[in-house]
């Protein structure tokens, strides 16, 4: 394998038309070779047609057989081996054992999503049989499935260059789903993510899938990714990234003349609620877990915890403490680009001078070349906390403040104020818990997840996982981008009433041939009819 | 009971402050008493803050409690005995045995919620247990559960003056998903509204439930409608009704700074494919069973057959005729109100004016007074069809255009031209359809529901229904509007990490008391969890 800087389109790998950039190393700011491409507006439309012609054989696919291509496209990326994970490090900045574990929970999810659409679940099958004798009016036999919903635009994320990127959890439940992808390979990570591109093209050739099922483009945003989410063949969008790209995507995608569904997941600030039991037993090893959390990966996680809220007092007071002894001894880390660095350093600058915001501690400063972050915790008290919304805004990397409330119902007012949120997390004992039944209702009508005594970082890849949540954490919070509930987004439901059984799709044949459980006549059952 | 013209908010009945109106007997096109008045906007506000307050309470009720409440908002319509039919009657033109058969389906979905939610399934519950010993990191005990979203405001359709309009599916969904629901009464049957109003304010008192769980208020769209659904406090709306209103309930719910989500079924043309060995074997009684489709309630349904897409031939040729002859006699109905009445006028004007189309019949012209519409059938040829989007234009009302293609290969590029629809159905035999494969593809590929030899009239409520479909037929292909799966729509994920078991709520604590069909460890089981 080599990087070669072009464009996949319908299964051919071409010179991109729309310019030539570099990637770059954020540990020394230095050009990598080779020279890369950029797609132009024509070539967007090839892949877009590419992928409206996979449509139907794509779909028609069994469950096997797609089970098969994720195990294959998980296979693939291994046999990339190191090339792809030194390429990983030296675009990213991260150490070998993060991208080795990303590239793990990548495979993972290939993996997860190959097993766990063997059952049938998320097609839920539902069959309504006739009932020709029902006075007044017979009922016809009626059955309903979820069918792949058609082509999807994948925009991955900077910070998870393997997990959430090209053959991230979106491709892979698109994928699951059985819906033709076309990723827009993010430009903080191109030649890496053109490596996971050859082996997902690799995988599809090897499976005999259409050659649209899979195409892979670069550009700018504003119009290559523009392009994408406007070609009329597209009929979802998945993104991860920031507010400002997200709702962009989302805007242009209510225009069109077809609007579409966009799941942006778009980041927040994860609270953390810290209280006065829980830190009276255990104020030190709750900071130190706090500003593990908050440093990890330089503060470069969608749930990372950028706000934390707590009630005045020696407890609050020991809990900041130990955790500015402990964030003053951690050095400034290299961030993913130099945009992201930037945006970090201004973000974090205009925290700091927000009304009544004191800077309680500072990382250590950068030093020598790199896109470097400094990390930080500021502290403000609750009434300035919520007159500002400014204070709600996240800044993408290691900064954190913490709210001190003058009281609990100060500390649920602030709490009430909170926009919609991926995580919110309860540091307190079980016992202390019970006495705020208000505080636990409005955290959970605000959140996607809610965490006790566990720090938000680290989303698992799970059955029961959901990563997304109220605006503007993301667009839609009725989905999850992580986990095998995120097949969901891209399917839509069909009935078929009175249909020739023979022409029925495999999952609504009597015969019931997959074994799926299905919901007959109001029952759940993974039987036969008739059988 | 009577009629007072008020509005419900916060479980009190109050005059509107919007100004003053009264209700129209479309048979007569007299005004019928009382006076009537509209809510203005503080009291749009009233009944948000209203809703708002009501979310927590009516979320933690038991399923057992949604069940009874539904259960008794059933009993109270049918509790208002004669006044609500007869008032039903004097303000949609509709006969007796429609308004009865509307109040039946009403209840039936009332009752049909009530007992479908106490299985769980739409709870969607998922626990994934702890693995502390798991290498290299331990996983944490996720649980996932989906809650009810919020208020929800619920716009009712003007031709199911009851099925989709203040206690319709919309709303009955919303119930029973625990979401508190205003809803903004339609004008065209106002008093008939209150009076199903008033039957829902007497079962939330009636169970105990917070006031807010329902309001009834009314107004003119751009101002009540648009007030309610900016209203901060609304997390999703329900409507049915045209596309013009639905775009524009559609695009002000998505630029609030918080978007939310839009569930619009905006009707659609519902083509009828009718193939040549069908109609050979029986072109009259396809025709008889096609005129009925149309004409049924003067054309007035989201599913009527607006479209009917078939082959240049003799068979086709008998088709018209019968249907042409069929039509003839049957007389001009009255129409819901003014409105519906001159649109479809104007709109099957509009139709019989293009490029190239023929008028094939006209159904009986109108005699004395009333909002009549006049039945008609149309022919085309496939090319103009092809060339014209106007000729793709919902015209609601008994009005269907008849494509005669030139050959297989027109009419697939006519069913391939088509835009998202409710439905689309096949006239054909079994054996002739598996000549289509194509055909049936792109049918599949555009429509919530595939019909075969049955007509799209007639919605059952059941488990297996999809009413919906791609835009423009719905603002959301994912969801449907009529059936038991209608409550996914007012239901959001969240997932608990961690968390104390106590605090967790019913359907994910280890012992299932509620005996729900749950995801445990990717396995589905209706057990305990160490039980």
């Amino acid at each position: 394998m080599s990087i070669t800087g072009k464009q996949l389109i319908n299964g051919e790998w071409v010179q991109g038309k729309g310019g030539e950039y570099q990637g770059v190393n954020p540990a020394t700011g230095q050009k990598i070779e080779p020279t890369l491409t950029f797609a132009d507006g024509e070539q967007v439309k090839a892949a877009a047609a590419a992928a409206k012609a996979a449509v139907h054989a794509f779909g028609a696919t069994s469950l096997k057989e797609r089970g098969a291509f994720l195990e294959r496209c998980s296979d693939e990326i291994m046999a990339l081996g190191d090339e792809l994970l030194e390429r990983l490090m030296a675009e990213t900045g991260y150490p070998r054992a993060r991208v080795e574990g990303e590239r793990g929970r990548t495979c993972g999810q290939l993996k997860l999503f190959a097993s766990t659409i063997q059952n049938g679940e998320y097609l839920d099958a539902r069959i309504d049989l006739a009932m020709p004798d029902r006075q007044p009016l017979p009922r016809a036999d009626i059955r309903f499935y979820k069918q792949p919903i058609g082509p999807v635009v994948v925009f991955g994320a900077s910070n998870f260059p393997m997990a959430f990127s090209v053959a991230g959890g979106d491709t892979a439940s698109a994928l699951a789903a059985g819906c033709p992808v076309i990723v827009k390979g993010h430009n903080s990570h191109p030649g890496s993510g053109e490596l996971v591109a050859q082996a997902l093209a690799k995988a599809v050739k090897a499976c005999n899938l259409p050659a649209g099922v899979f195409s892979f483009v670069t550009g700018p945003g504003k119009d290559v990714g523009a392009a994408l989410v406007t070609a009329p063949e597209v009929k979802a969008v998945g993104f991860t990234g920031s507010l400002g790209g997200g709702m962009a995507l989302f805007n242009l995608a209510n225009q069109r003349p077809e609007p579409i569904p966009v799941f942006a997941e778009m980041g927040s600030v994860n609270p953390v609620v810290v209280l006065p039991e829980a830190l009276k037993a255990n104020a030190a090893g709750i900071a130190e877990g706090f500003v593990g959390s908050l440093t990890m990966g330089v503060g470069q996680f969608c749930v990372n915890p950028g706000l934390v809220l707590g009630i005045k007092g020696s407890e609050l007071d020991a809990f900041i403490e130990t955790a500015s002894a402990k964030l003053g001894e951690v050095p400034a880390g290299v961030m993913l680009n130099e945009g992201i660095a930037n945006t970090y350093g201004k973000g974090a600058e205009h925290l700091a001078g927000q009304k009544g915001v004191t800077v309680a501690a500072k990382g250590k400063a950068a030093e020598g070349t790199g896109f470097c972050g400094q990390a930080q915790i500021l502290t403000v008290n609750g009434a300035d906390f919520i007159a500002n919304e400014h204070l709600q805004e996240e800044v993408f990397g290691p900064s954190s403040v913490v709210i001190q409330c003058a009281d609990a119902s100060e500390l649920a007012q602030a709490v009430g104020c909170l926009k919609g949120q991926l995580t919110g997390t309860l540091q307190a004992t079980s016992e202390e818990l019970a006495h705020y039944p208000e505080l636990l209702a409005m955290l959970q009508e605000k959140v996607g997840r809610v965490v006790f005594n566990n720090y938000p970082t680290g989303v698992e890849v799970c059955h029961a996982m959901m990563h997304g949540g109220p605006f503007p954490a993301a667009t839609d919070a009725r989905f999850t981008s992580v986990g095998t509930k995120a097949i969901d987004r891209f399917v839509r439901p069909i009935c078929f009433q009175n249909y020739p059984h023979d022409l029925l799709p495999e999952p609504l044949k009597n015969g019931n041939a997959w074994g799926i459980s299905r919901w007959v006549n109001g029952e759940r059952t993974s039987g036969a009819i008739g059988g």
